[in-house]
């Protein structure tokens, strides 16, 4: 039986989502706590692995339970797949930096990671006209200077499309820096806050914090509108702007196709490999 | 010189606002702050000295500088009092969990504590329809429950006025509890968390927390609307209700009289004395 998982964290004291030994991962806390509620082992597989300090309002996970696990799940009290979610915050603890949102039986064909289509982030930022607000401090990152948010929305929209982000990369051997940038814009919202939603097909790795690090040097002035297009199409990593702190990024949304799609698809792919065959 | 100092706190990491030896308050990280930038000693007059936990983003202070500490202000490379704020800063330290968010020279007959009319809360509550938000965890309470808004607004509103608010008040000898409850009511913010706004004269001993508390109650139907106000009309304490955490509690905004009227009124005290001898 394989299990989605949406969850939601504050990346602070986590080092990032993925597994590591001796390190307190995000991935880590959650399996221990399926093991602790089903027995077994727990694998996990993620729709976005987030680096250390980042947080996610909107992750997804899938879990494939073992027979065992999936007979201990229907003879609890509440042997409803979506009781599980409140089992493992029970053991994840009250008040904890990570919270199981929902557990559902996944749709036929669903793969968290690979069926997923989108990924959504957004970037806080307070500048000298938000002012610092020490009850935002884990999840805002603060710029001592005047923003010029139109300027730096301008800038966002001149990025979208499908392009070679290897400018905005750190560089990885063997994986693409081709994305396709659905969305990318900025607004103050009511609280005075600047806050930057990035949506793309996928993210190559510290991809969302330069974007917004170079949106934040358009801002201050430092770089002119036209620049961030320009340093995109040269393709090589600069100097000209920094890569933003993760204690301002989250992870807020990611999307997949409609159930029926995942199954036709899933099904595709097994008439494919029958063909292969 | 007297300054009126402007300020902002996570109460989390606190044991509360008054300074106590080897524990950290707000008070003493500030005090600290202003001898190590401006040398002497500093002893400030709060508006609301809030408990440990409890979070501000509109405290209010005083701070009378001795001689000495006004000329090395006035020697800094920004002798305006209005610089002192960022060098305070500079010192309590980036990201910290205590902002002075601005340091002015006090009007004449200025008192943070004396002078102040009113003082206003915020309460923060998630509830089952809002979800837990890890995120959000350090300054909102959580209550596992779905709960009425309509009614907790309406019993909010029914307290409203001056009464005798002692069945809301942890006893203390000398301490009255009668108290003018200007303003009291309940709203969903767009985030779905439950925000109550609390403004009154004054507040006895843990009040909010018991009122908000009261009024989460009526919310989970354990109490009707009439309920509160027939408890506060018994002026004894009750454990019909709970007073509920810190976590959720933020004093956002201290009022005081205008400027001409703080020196009309201070000017009044002066007058009044010399007609006394």
């Amino acid at each position: 039986m394989r299990l989605r998982l949406d969850i939601a964290y504050d990346g602070t004291a986590f080092s990032g989502w993925a597994r590591q030994p001796q390190l307190r991962t995000v991935q880590g806390a959650i399996e221990a706590a399926v093991t602790r509620v089903l027995g077994g082992e727990a694998q996990l597989v993620v729709a976005g692995r987030t680096d250390a300090g980042v947080h996610a309002s909107g992750q997804v996970a899938h879990l494939d339970l073992s027979d065992a696990q999936a007979a201990r799940l229907g003879r609890g009290r509440d042997p409803e797949p979506s009781s599980l979610a409140a089992r493992l915050n029970g053991v994840l603890g009250r008040y904890a930096d990570v919270h199981v949102r929902a557990t559902s039986v996944a749709a036929a064909g669903f793969d968290a990671r690979f069926s997923a289509v989108w990924r959504r982030y957004a970037y806080r930022v307070a500048d000298r006209a938000t002012g610092y607000d020490p009850l935002e401090r884990f999840r805002t990152t603060f710029v001592p200077a005047a923003l010029d948010v139109a300027a730096m929305d301008a800038a966002a929209r001149s990025l979208t499309g499908l392009h070679d982000f290897a400018a905005y990369c750190k560089p990885r051997p063997e994986a693409t820096t081709i994305r396709t940038l659905l969305e990318f814009d900025w607004r103050r919202d009511d609280t005075g806050v600047l806050v930057a939603n990035v949506k793309a097909d996928a993210f190559c790795h510290s991809m969302v914090r330069a974007l917004v690090g170079a949106c934040v040097a358009v801002g201050e002035g430092r770089l002119q509108v036209a620049d961030v297009a320009a340093l995109r199409d040269a393709r090589t990593r600069t100097s000209a702007f920094p890569v933003l702190a993760a204690r301002g990024l989250t992870l807020t949304e990611v999307g997949y196709p409609a159930d029926e799609l995942l199954a036709a698809r899933a099904e595709q792919t097994r008439a494919r490999r029958a063909t292969d065959t």
